[in-house]
């Protein structure tokens, strides 16, 4: 009997069809590493500097120079953004529509210098030095009063929407906060608002009381299956303790979070035969007081919990989870969790 | 400048990229129609009505019997059903996690006995018919309490989800109100009780009056690219006339959605190279007046206005799309619009 399950931060319901109980193995597709092979030309690698846009962060050896070898990790504005950084931001309407001018910031985090090396072959330092671009760039860009939220992504694979291979990450900040963070920030709100309690915490005891969806778990950080998973093998990584924003986690800890990360992306890439995926980090919208603003607007919110989304793309997207929101995974996360405990990293 | 709009029946931000502005041909993909050749053992062929779980609707013949040849089209369940049809609906709880059992109905419209005969080739006649059976088998399925809404779409080409080639559409009956439906159906009624009119109502007042996203007309139905369209080439088409529920259409006005369905599926197919594509029916919710439930559940949705949202699948969803629920798309409607007004049909 299929089971229908709703994920109480989103309040979105899915699909768990049991029946079809998808095992790694039935979803067959090319390994990522295999779609491109040889990296000649690319902009990212070590000594192509200056085929890129030029640096606005990065992390050197002491004596070298922006736009220059010696780099580790290396942020550069997107060559072809989405959204511009320059203008303000201009609201109208038409009608019965609204609009405003596309304002934003698009950036790529490079995360090594060497052009097929990806995370799960990193060492754990290279891996926490991506983590501290991530927390450069968020903290910077949040300054601009022009915008709300800084996504930091990472698509992997074509299937996932990655145009080229050597090994990056992005982030797109924009002047709205997004939808999907805005539902988990309400509903996480709410439910604060009754409880008293961060629902995310609530969720992270149950996940480690029953441990049935658990896939990795350290001293600060853990990750699960989580119980609604729209997907076959989605993975959230969260910090134990409570904290809202990824940006002012603890230098400390970041090396933790590393090897979460990694460990998560290994077990991945080993059971699903280095498969295509997306991450993407929600972290609480950026904090800004602004004079003439409602005294509402711009406050942390420290009822948010941030967490890290994994999502291997093993499935296509049909009419029925277009026309719905309900998405039908045939992977029940009990299994999916067990599949990846029991992958030797 | 790239811009970004907001969809006043959803709520959702798109990002209009203006400056990417891609054109018909940029889009380049294998035509749906050489995805698949012959028809070698097509359960869905005329003759093959054995291969099928038994017929559960069907345009026929006078003289004929069910499960046999002599059809136009033809409904049976889906061999491999997300949801299934036996039993209640149990709701449980777990901690902090709701789910009930996967009750519902996951049915197939097989719109025409002939293998390789789409939308677009069709007799006007043969597209009527397929639109009657949605109509049947919505108000068949709604009579049974357990159901709160029936989803019919279409999936074309494997990029769109589809594992078989012969022309079908499916239904899905759920119980609950998927939430794409419940936010436009919640924000319809929002916008009624504070202006007493029906927004789409005043959307395709505006799109009539401007007529830059207009794509096709007729006496009783408009289809254009929405203002903020998520995807290149998306095509919304809606009843002129305000109208909450598609099984409630006059007979007589069947025939001419049916040539307006046709002639934007074959705009699509000539001006995008016969491009995968996914279309949803959103009509109201079931209407079961339940004794014991409150006097708000169940009662007709007159605020809504039915539609069909025609997704062409040129682009990939990445991690920025996932992560915030905001789109990113690379051709303007207006642009769009004029692409397929220009097409010679």
């Amino acid at each position: 009997m299929p089971e229908l399950r709703k994920d109480p931060i989103s309040e979105r319901w899915v699909v768990i069809a049991t029946e079809r109980g998808k095992r790694p193995t039935d979803f067959s597709s090319v390994p990522v590493s295999e779609e491109s092979k040889g990296s000649k030309g690319c902009p990212f690698d070590e000594g192509n500097e200056a085929k890129t846009p030029p640096e606005i962060a990065a992390w050197r050896e002491a004596d070298t120079s922006p736009n220059t070898p010696g780099w580790d990790v290396r942020v550069v504005n997107n060559l072809f953004p989405a959204l511009v950084n320059q203008g303000e931001v201009n609201r109208t309407g038409m009608g019965v529509y609204d609009m405003m001018s596309g304002i934003g910031a698009h950036e790529v985090i490079i995360e090594t210098p060497q052009h097929d090396l990806c995370i799960p072959d990193m060492p754990d330092e290279q891996v926490e030095k991506i983590l501290w671009a991530y927390k450069q760039r968020i903290l910077e860009i949040s300054k601009d009063q022009r915008f709300r939220y800084v996504l930091v992504f990472k698509n992997y694979g074509k299937t996932a929407g990655a145009s080229l291979a050597h090994p990056h990450s992005q982030l797109i900040a924009t002047p709205i906060t997004p939808r999907y963070v805005k539902l988990e920030l309400s509903n996480s709100r709410a439910y604060f608002l009754e409880k008293e309690r961060c629902i995310f915490c609530d969720i992270i005891r149950q996940e480690l009381g029953s441990g049935e969806r658990i896939v990795y778990e350290n001293e600060y950080f853990v990750a699960f299956t989580p119980f609604a998973s729209r997907f076959p093998f989605e993975v959230w990584l969260l910090p134990r303790r409570h904290e809202h924003g990824f940006e002012i986690m603890p230098d400390q800890e970041r090396i933790l979070l590393a090897r979460c990360l990694k460990d998560i992306l290994k077990r991945l890439k080993i059971a699903l035969n280095d498969p295509p995926f997306n991450y993407v980090l929600h972290t609480c919208p950026n904090q800004v007081a602004r004079a003439g603003k409602p005294a509402y607007w711009g406050t942390i919110q420290y009822d948010f919990h941030w967490h890290i989304e994994i999502i291997p793309r093993l499935t296509k997207m049909a009419g029925f989870e277009w026309g719905s929101g309900l998405y039908i995974n045939p992977t029940s996360p009990e299994q999916a969790a067990k599949f990846l405990r029991e992958v030797k990293v």
